[in-house]
């Protein structure tokens, strides 16, 4: 379609680590690279993951579920249409299941949900998708599924393959209470002496940050499920360095961090209920790519969907690491803006 | 800090276009580049970009406000001492504006909010920041203010220099109710001819899409002011192009689309209240940025912020074009899919 | 406890209507009672109710939905303590069952959702509750379920017997996407010559205005699934007047108006997915309830359920009758401050 | 308009504590009406009113802000002609505010903001209204406002007196943020002996559990500003003895609830910035309200204004009492349903 020339844009890269990682997905030390225009991300993310060499279990990285969704639209005759619609369907998964297995090796479907509003009907279809992100697989699933239902589905007609409540790239809720992409807990305790020596902070002064500026400041600001300091950040870095679309962030930062004092030292915590990685799939045919992932030890030959949960376990202890230097940073006044300043007079020297 | 080795993550590129623009900030015919994984982009914007050329005026952009914000957290006695010390600054404004105008050719303060939660104080200070997009500048003038604050107003003490009241990066109802970079209104009016030519489907369709999809849907979804189909792509792939902080798409994406059949013929528009973009600046300095800033006409000898403004609505013009695009493809049962085949298959072939 | 004297708040109350309502649950005419302070609403409702009377299918009301939900909170050791205890109520399901149906003969487990941030888990139980809205119902069945789980589930310790993501007379997006309360979609098509006649307006002016009013007004206030004008102000009304818990309509009041013009006339519709109300329970015992109540056919011999599901379907078709009486007089300058002069005039005069 | 005949449903109203409050509004010690259906209510406030009068400033109840706010709905021709709107309205603001000193005695245009997509232009006036809640008279005054722009500003067209963005009696983040109602923050500091003693818990559980529940799980729930855990409750009560639209309990119910730990104290503080209440006006002509509010004292000769501000920060109290009450009880595994069942049993033996 296009015959347009293909440049790039050679985005600075570099590789920052090694984090200390275990869970229920993996153990082990790991380099991670980041890509960003925002170079004092480095050295943040790298204090965080010195921090997590120091303590003995790392991070503790646990994945808490994995679905893609896409949301058809369809038009009904009125409210009962729409009502019964769904209930020839839920009476159908069987059939609808099958409809999904014949477009892809991997997508399957696992789950369903709708929203009636007037005489419209959104359903929105919930897959697995081995070890690919899935936008392309589910879109394709559903257009299958839209051939079924309206095949098959009396008294509705075509809206879109799309009906915005999947929800995709788009600040919503539904995405972290229904979930869509990879949902990763990252924990990490660290003793109180680390928190001094390494964040020249306090456990106390770190909680008390998190629930004055992470909880309570963001709820002011008329904030949607978001009560962390930067995630976008991180996931931008981490997504652009191994291919992912990096679009997904505005989704992928809406998560939380938890923090509290345990006998004096520091318990922290991120929530990332919304990472859409792939370790397979769009953006992943590049070279510098496949050498990334593969060095991130996601190319690796395993059951389908494992490296892609390595991806996102790594992804999500990344984001631990440069939220728990910012937060530590913020607790200090001035620090933040001598470590842009220094930043920035390193590379007017070099 | 870091003596790490800074390679790139060359994410693939292509000037699409041109576009034609009209409004209170430019006049003219613009390629655009886009750096994006997803490469369906190119031809979908190429396509609104194209249909831009055959309407008379364009793409009118409107800029409708600019400025940046940061917003210092204090910890107060109480909600009186916060109280009272809202009242200081407000009567010493002036005093404000010249702490501001010292650290900084460009950074002017412009207007002051604030929260107060318990014994919580949030001052939101909002600045004009030249050709920048600000997010150093205003954190620096914000690091002296918050000096000049503990120096001068007594019953506060330092909370951060960030209290996400900004709101940086977050998913947030603030930045679009109180403004928080360029917002910019896109509008164009499409003869129902071209409509039915060049997108395959008919004002109604689009306009009823619209309504169901970007409001309705969004809303079900528990949206935060996101009524749109996919901004957050155009943004990413403009500000990776053109060396912007993409994170920033988060708030970016959180826009309106609104449609009207006027006459049989079809108004489209993108309202972008959260443009966060800059001419110079952090990641500016890359090469390849410079040459795309320059081809933009963003590199004149213009007034300070000229340069901005016109790169913000370039950017909110190729979001309307991928939009209309998209919506269109979506009115038709498969176009969407077909269209990502197609591409498969060419990237294949070449 | 308390040994204080009650007294009673007289809140002025007047019967409407009848309207006139089909559909899923119930058919026939019903008069209505409203008690409020605003009783400019009265005539407002009784226009909507006379016009349903003059359409064939008057309101056409769908119950698609019923459940009450209240979700407790568990500190868990650690995030996979939380992940390892859901597994475990998931797969003790059964037994969770037979924990609920003992603490009443009406209370039954029908579903549960969770959320983990961190070491943090929220267990959000969904009950059927017959004809009570539930509220005691299920916090009393939570109380045994929250017994069960410290007694079987290890690595788990009691946090609150609510954990806010149930979520109880506030503002969120959980209960719209996962139910709690009825769902009732209430829809109504009027001819125009009515819409002409009895609202002094045309279907494309209603159409016009809820897009711009309650879809796009709502979302650049920032509001969250809210797309109407004032569904609060009936609820308010017909709650009172029978006996529901008012505060309720902090969440009944999130729902969305959705309309069309449908070969020149109108299609209106209102989509309230979070009404609770019961027939029985607290507040139902007073005589003035009681009497409203029969009057309203909702206290007759009937499978449980039935009545409350009545009294729902009742409610909502009020919803629809003072929101398509208000959208239709601002669509006319100057005819809401006209009809609220009148209202006061009629008072002084009377 | 309507001849029907006038009843009333006798809601159950008592009167609570006296609590003692002091502050920026008032000092002294109130008892409290309440009418409600759920009769735990009562004894719930009253142990935080008890509490209130054990400490030495009791309740300390700050008044941060007051305004009243109603959008008019503009059609413009296109995104332009309303920038020049505004523009023009900006300039001619002094015009604007004689245009609405004629509508009342009382009524004030204090200051405006506004919002564009694509070409409709939302306009939210803000004004201060005396003793009353201001609904009809902000209507009025809109109304003559409406007329004043359709005379003198160009390229715009009625679009509806209340575009949404005011927000009246909807869940949405701009009365948090522009303000809507009286802004109130209530605190108190608890000694160690009287959170045990009276709450039967401690500071930390208190502090501890506003964290994960109020914070956290509203957050989760995709909760819109509203981190507490039942306002709505004390607010509905609290409105209907006083003859409120208690419809505006839906954005009343949207505050934040902080608590810390302080030297072993318990520091616990509502924020409510949308209270929306008046001592003067609609509801307020009925016997029992004219005696509830000048028992309340706020029906004495006072500067316009101040009684309604005694009433907003009576109310404000109230929430806290009721606040503190439950979040007290909900610390306590059982001690919630406990309470509930003692209230019925006393009820049945009454």
């Amino acid at each position: 379609m296009s015959t347009r020339e293909t440049s790039t844009a050679p985005v600075p890269m570099q590789w920052v680590g090694p984090l200390k990682v275990s869970g229920n997905v993996m153990t082990g030390s790991q380099e991670i690279p980041l890509a960003t225009y925002e170079s004092p991300l480095w050295p943040s993310v790298g204090r965080g993951a010195k921090i997590s060499t120091l303590v003995e279990s790392g991070i503790v990285a646990t994945l808490v579920d994995e679905r893609m969704a896409r949301s058809i639209l369809l038009e009904a005759d009125d409210a009962l249409a729409a009502v019964n619609a769904m209930a020839y369907l839920r009476s159908h998964e069987h059939e609808l299941r099958d409809v999904v297995a014949e477009t892809s090796r991997f997508a399957r479907l696992i789950d369903m949900h709708h929203q009636i509003a007037g005489n419209l009907l959104f359903v929105r279809f919930e897959f697995s998708t081995g070890d690919a992100s899935g936008h392309n697989m589910v879109t394709h699933a559903s257009d299958r599924l839209m051939d079924y239902v309206l095949a098959h589905v009396s008294g509705v007609r075509y809206g879109s393959i799309s009906g915005n409540y999947c929800s995709d790239k788009k600040a919503t809720a539904v995405n972290g209470i229904l979930g869509r992409g990879k949902n990763v807990v990252t924990e990490i305790l660290i003793p109180r002496a680390i928190v001094s020596r390494w964040l020249r902070t306090t456990p106390e002064a770190v909680v008390d940050l998190n629930v004055r500026k992470n909880l309570i400041g963001t709820m002011l600001a008329g904030g949607l499920r978001s009560g962390n300091a930067h995630y976008a950040n991180m996931l931008l870095g981490f997504y652009l360095a191994t291919g992912q679309d990096a679009a997904n962030i505005v989704e992928g930062s809406q998560g939380i961090t938890h923090a509290e004092v345990r006998d004096g030292d520091l318990y922290f915590s991120c929530t990332l209920p919304n990472l859409i990685v792939g370790s397979v799939g769009n953006g992943k045919g590049l070279d510098f790519v496949e050498e990334n992932l593969t060095r991130l030890g996601c190319r690796e030959e395993r059951e389908p969907g494992e490296n892609a949960r390595r991806l996102a376990v790594l992804c999500a202890a990344t984001v631990l690491c440069g939220e728990l230097s910012l937060m530590a940073a913020q607790t200090n006044p001035g620090e933040l803006m001598q470590s842009h300043l220094q930043m920035e007079r390193s590379k007017q020297s070099a």
